[in-house]
């Protein structure tokens, strides 16, 4: 009991500024953090030091709009004046939830989802559903191209008789690869009993855990996770607009955006400079809050100028201002119109957006028009700090090495094209994995690393990283590597 | 007009210390503020946290030599005693710059050149101009062997009949690519009329915009820019001392001074400790404002102990203490006497420093004396932190690695001359490019990569970079890669 | 002499808390500083502003037990009521130290040493020696088969008649290469002479000199070094406690600890919000001095909850929270009993833990109770923040990655055996090297760079870097690799 009473003294401690704001802990969160800062003290610290701990969602509303960070029309009445705590979020929706059971009197929940953080935030989850990251594990799992490629990487090879043979990863493979950023499915598959601090209880086991995956499928049906970036239980403004946060799930060479903004002359700023910013304020506000853009300055943030106009509008559909798709798929090609592209065919059938040729599928795509649109948007942000004419040469330029890259990857394609014609790999024609030999993979490497990176290099300025690190040179180097693997296997034996 | 006094109280205020400092805005540059806080709002407030923004060329000047950052003898009347504000930079010398135009009522250009900066700055000049980085752009581009190397990275390449062909890249994709560090060719090419907040205005089209590169071509016809290390519009010097920014330029596998630096005892103090130093001391005191080296420290800055004596002299020719030049070239060789580098010939008559098998070409070479004066300069940084057995233990284990790095590049370019004899492969002889084919290719990275990476481990102390990271692992096994290449080439079809 | 007084008082400033700490410089100290503070401004000032300048050993011993950093029973009276100063180390056990030398009347050396610091501190130094790192030297110099590997990466390879030959590395190199983090072996060679700026003096030559590796052989035949993570001469203990120290040798492909890091959870919550944690803090409390763990919260130190209850004991044994050896061996294995793993042998004779096929060698290695029992002590941190199924969940897949990165490394060791069978290479049959050729590179890149690369991503949960950084995706590409390698070497000439 005693303990108990220390536990809470820290937490009000913690979150002393509580009262200030007129906010209070609900009797249900105090019970949870009675236990809990004690079994889980680094959590509940955690929580205690955040704007969680101290507004109720009825303060949040009170602000005027350009400073809210809350977008509910209406709350419910018990969430309305008390603190957002444990119980507030673990008990929420619980009839939507199979994972609820039942805990110390109380129906809890382990996996808070989006649809339980849209009680307050309906706006946000909103656009996020807008997005391809909502949509991230079915367009890995269920596009045969891409589960394909996936098999190939968390496979299991075998080598007997002089050959190898490739078996499908087991479920934890690619929970700890592919589906950790793309996300797992969560279901509830029982329930066991374990020996705790306060004696025998029960709890839920639950497939796919621990995942905090962008789309990831909860136990309540919905998609997605807040936390990715929304890191629990400080649920920070200031690391969500940190590029770290972001480098998560963007740094590997199929993703090197956080390499490149590192090497960027904005990177620079930020790396130098950036401790002295304001990570906190809402709106906010460039060149006074921050003097170089972080990820989500450009991709995310309300941004206004010190006058107050706004630069930028707050999105959660961070596509609302990216014209092109620059990595991931063979060719870069403009952005694809439903972020669930499993529904997208090309021509030859396969749930591709272009034509092994690089030729747009042109239906499943943003027209013109609606790239000028989120281009210009994208500008605005970039004219903060920049002249017109630099801005406009910049861009000019991302899309010339859009078009440079495509090429270098057509001709990698050729090669590999003409290694199937010619028997030296299986490829489409012979109902093979296009993922499992040497050559695909090489080719594979030429648009998923070389040729998405020197245009990641390209669009946020990391020159250095497009050049030498993992750009224009593997680009160059990897054709002649190709054309000579040719070489070496069309040789008679 | 309500706007603009906004507008103008903003920069007021957050120059506030420019009235104490005695300093004032000029009218002209009052004019710029006025609609440039509102259409750049980023850059303006940049500007007012500036030191540039707070103090008079005449109060810089006023200040004992070690703590003043000017080094003018006379500066024009005009600039004495105001603040250095946009229109101090983009009005100076108008008659020199092409790209000056007419922008309501004043005579503005775009491209500030370090000849405006020398007004206040000459020596700094006078030291960068003989740096290698000065001459950047022509040292890459009027080298036909380097130029070489760029098309070969650059460029485009297709693939018809089983055969490779390679297309000389365009200039975007070189502004893109080696040429954002090394400088693009500024010129104007014409005006245009853009609808902007104020009405339609007239503005000059620039080729190669934009650019910051070290060694950039100005419209002035002057070389270099200021702001790669400068960073604009704060120009501040704890930017320009912090490691991130040489790294914009300083960290892919051809240049990774930085990235050893991040896996060296200095950089880890560095991240660990540095956020509490300080970056703004002029002179820089060593122990007291920083306790480990940045690449300012050992390579820039003027640095002095607590007792005021000088470690080092403020230099902007970072050569004077670097006696062996280690990347960059085929092999390792003492520091071109000269910067512009195109003058070099080897017996062969090519612009190289060294022959083919790593003789160096004395002629153009700095001698044992000036290398071993240029050691004792940076032995001194060291030994202000490090006895003199340390040091000497260090820097001759480097000198060690200089040959033994050699010697594999020898190995590799044997390799390499027997692929050229045997058929293998077309160089010189066949008059082909050198850097067109695969083993040329991993020629290449036996020097260009593996060997520099190594030299930096072992001058930067980072070795765990020159093992398995970039270094001795690969000097090794690429060898073994290109003999394996020259006998499968050269097996019967 | 004015110069000397200066000296003293700037040291004295920095250290100002010294005196009201109680403790005070002594006499030897003082004459040190009298001298140093001028040679060697940056390292005494350094010392200046460390703990050591500020508290005696009797004061440390005096805090209550949980604060406490020193854990010696009795200390020399000489040294209990004087700060921890130059003389204080660098005089400890002049009979022990072959490099003790005559300087300015004082017996001084130069290589402090474990042994030194255990003074003070033998209770860490008792852990330590139990470590694997303790006997890195010998682990690596004085086991063939890894004296091999180094010597294939380290060694000059020559070309002549189309065959490459090796030449054994010579000391510089494997000091500038494996041996940096390893530890070099520092023996007194003699002494030399030396101009300083007072006159003519001399020194002791050391050979392996500089080193600071973890393993370093001694002079006065101690082993190890404390001064890798508890840099001098500031021996903070902020610094030990951040990632970028660890970083220094646990950053390369082949250990990419620091890599991962960077890319978890927990390496973003460190690198957005860490530069408000306490760092300095004895013991360490989770939550309230630091929100996500740095290694050394995992692996080193004192954690608390703020109720005070112990979450790990401090240990500088840092294998007694580690189940598993998941690098630097062909495959994952439960870890080593002994830390002088040079006494394993296999069936084969081999000094190495598991067989060519992956099975343990069990009689050297921890049981399956000693690995629970490690395994207990880890998650007690992990527990701290996350519910017990969340870390059950993650130790699981943790488990099945080991398994699965061991089968695709005995794949790779299959096409690796018949290569040797068929002629292709030459291997332990042979008794040729078994890691000079092509083929014997790309298996040691199997398991040395890229299985281990998928369990560090695995257990420290950075996934991005086990998938395409440097993971899974390589494991996949390189077995179709080398059983190309091992076709076209087949292939009839």
């Amino acid at each position: 009991m005693k303990r108990n009473i220390l536990a809470l003294l820290i937490v009000f401690f913690s979150a002393h500024m509580a009262v200030a704001a007129g906010g209070r802990i609900s009797k249900k969160t105090e019970a949870c953090i009675s236990c809990h800062a004690s079994v889980h003290p680094g959590i509940v610290a955690d929580w205690g030091k955040s704007r969680m701990a101290r507004v109720t969602p009825m303060s949040a509303k009170s602000m005027i709009l350009k400073k809210r960070r809350v977008s509910f029309e209406n709350v419910p009445e018990k969430l309305a004046r008390v603190v957002v705590g444990c119980a507030e979020c673990h008990t929420m929706n619980p009839e939507k939830h199979p994972d609820t059971f039942k805990h110390n009197g109380h129906q809890v929940h382990v996996v808070v989802t989006p649809e339980d953080c849209a009680v307050c935030h309906p706006v946000e989850l909103g656009q996020y559903s807008k997005n391809l990251m909502y949509h991230a594990y079915g367009n890995l799992k269920n596009n045969p191209v891409y589960h394909g490629l996936v098999n190939s990487v968390n496979g299991i090879q075998s080598f007997e008789d002089m050959k190898t043979s490739l078996k499908e990863p087991d479920d934890q493979t690619d929970a700890d690869s592919c589906f950790y950023c793309h996300g797992t499915v969560i279901e509830v598959k029982g329930m066991e009993t374990r020996d705790t601090a306060k004696g025998k209880m029960s709890f839920p086991v639950l497939s796919g855990w621990p995942n905090q995956g962008v789309g990831r499928i909860n136990p309540d049906e919905s998609k997605g996770s807040c936390t990715p970036c929304h890191t629990r239980h400080h649920f920070s403004i200031e690391m969500a607009r940190k590029p770290s946060t972001c480098s998560e799930c963007h740094k590997g060479p199929d993703v090197p955006a956080y390499k490149v903004y590192t090497v960027s002359k904005h990177g620079n700023i930020y790396s130098a400079m950036g401790k002295t910013w304001n990570y906190k304020a809402v709106p906010w506000t460039v060149g006074k809050d921050f003097s170089a853009p972080t990820c989500a300055a450009c991709h995310v943030s309300l941004v206004v100028s010190e006058e107050g106009k706004v630069v930028a509008q707050r999105t959660h559909q961070m596509s609302d201002r990216i014209a092109w798709r620059i990595m991931g798929l063979i060719y870069a090609h403009a952005h694809p119109i439903s972020p669930d592209t499993t529904i997208i065919r090309n021509k030859a059938g396969l749930p591709l957006p272009t034509e092994l040729t690089g030729e747009p599928v042109a239906k499943y795509l943003i027209g013109a028009k609606e790239q000028d649109k989120r281009q210009k948007t994208m500008k605005k942000v970039c004219l903060a700090c920049h002249s017109q004419g630099w801005v406009d040469g910049q861009f000019a330029r991302f899309e010339n090495t859009i078009k440079t890259t495509n090429k270098m990857t057509l001709t990698a394609t050729k090669i590999l094209l003409s290694a199937w014609d010619n028997g030296a790999a299986k490829g489409l024609a012979q109902k093979d994995s296009i993922f499992n030999e040497a050559i695909e993979k090489k080719w594979v490497e030429q648009w998923l690393f070389y040729a998405n990176s020197t245009r990641y290099a390209s669009a946020m300025i990391g020159a250095d990283y497009g050049a030498f690190a993992n750009g224009r040179w593997y680009l160059s180097k990897n054709i002649q590597e190709m054309i000579d693997w040719l070489e070496f296997k069309l040789k008679k034996k």
